[in-house]
């Protein structure tokens, strides 16, 4: 049985996958309310020349536009990978209720990106935030779009 | 006499006071590279309803923008306030090289604002980031920016 937390998390993962396709860094972001797909973004920095174009804001932006509205209580975020300290702030003004993630700020790293090194739970913790954070989700699917963006000339 | 750090908060601070004319938070920043302003932008949440338009972020947005790269090493960010955990990471990701900040998040705090209450200095920290942190610049004009926007409706 798929789960419906797998079934948003496939959605970002085929958004992600257009991304590589266009050249972008290989993430995707989704943000769903009461199991209505709101918004759905890959990375989009290089696309339009914009360093916090990340999937997670990018899906933000999407999701305020369509809602007209800067609150996104409710709503739950799917990012391919552990949203940077960036986008957890970002989830946090926008009262996003949760994370759903599949690989960690630490893959990222590993495969070359310039992470800050402050998990998604310190920021929690530190910030004294109540968001709920479920890690792990697609692990190998999300970890895959790593591997199939290396051969890109990025 | 006036250092060059004044002089350029002093240009965060009018656009926040604009900004504040226009309905918005009372927050502005600048971005200067060479003794030149590449981009001063108030905060835009409210005009744009977009929740991750802080004026860092729009700062940002517009120098990437402006210089046609996502690169802006060398460059220098006033802020009338501490940038808050995202507006510190898209620096961070656009290897802005200082932080020049007025008023802190603990200010802003004060004046109702939903902060995650970790500093610039415990984002250096924690994520082993080299940016050079400049506190306290023109600081009792940019407290002033919080008392001037207290009467808004917003």
């Amino acid at each position: 049985m798929v789960s419906c937390h797998e079934q948003f998390m496939r959605l970002a993962v085929s958004k992600a996958e257009l991304g590589i396709g266009r050249g972008q860094t290989p993430f995707g972001a989704c943000i769903v309310r009461n199991e209505k797909v709101i918004a759905c973004q890959h990375n989009l920095v290089w696309q339009d020349i914009d360093i916090t174009a990340h999937a997670e804001i990018a899906a933000i932006r999407e999701a305020c536009r369509k809602l007209n509205s800067i609150d996104l209580s409710g709503c739950t975020i799917y990012s391919t990978t552990e949203p940077c300290p960036m986008c957890f702030t970002a989830i946090h003004w926008a009262k996003i209720s949760r994370i759903v993630y599949g690989t960690s700020i630490e893959d990222a790293k590993r495969f070359g990106f310039s992470e800050l090194l402050i998990s998604n739970s310190d920021m929690k913790r530190s910030g004294n935030s109540d968001i709920e954070i479920i890690p792990g989700c697609l692990e190998s699917e999300c970890l895959r779009l790593f591997e199939i963006s290396k051969s890109k000339p990025y």
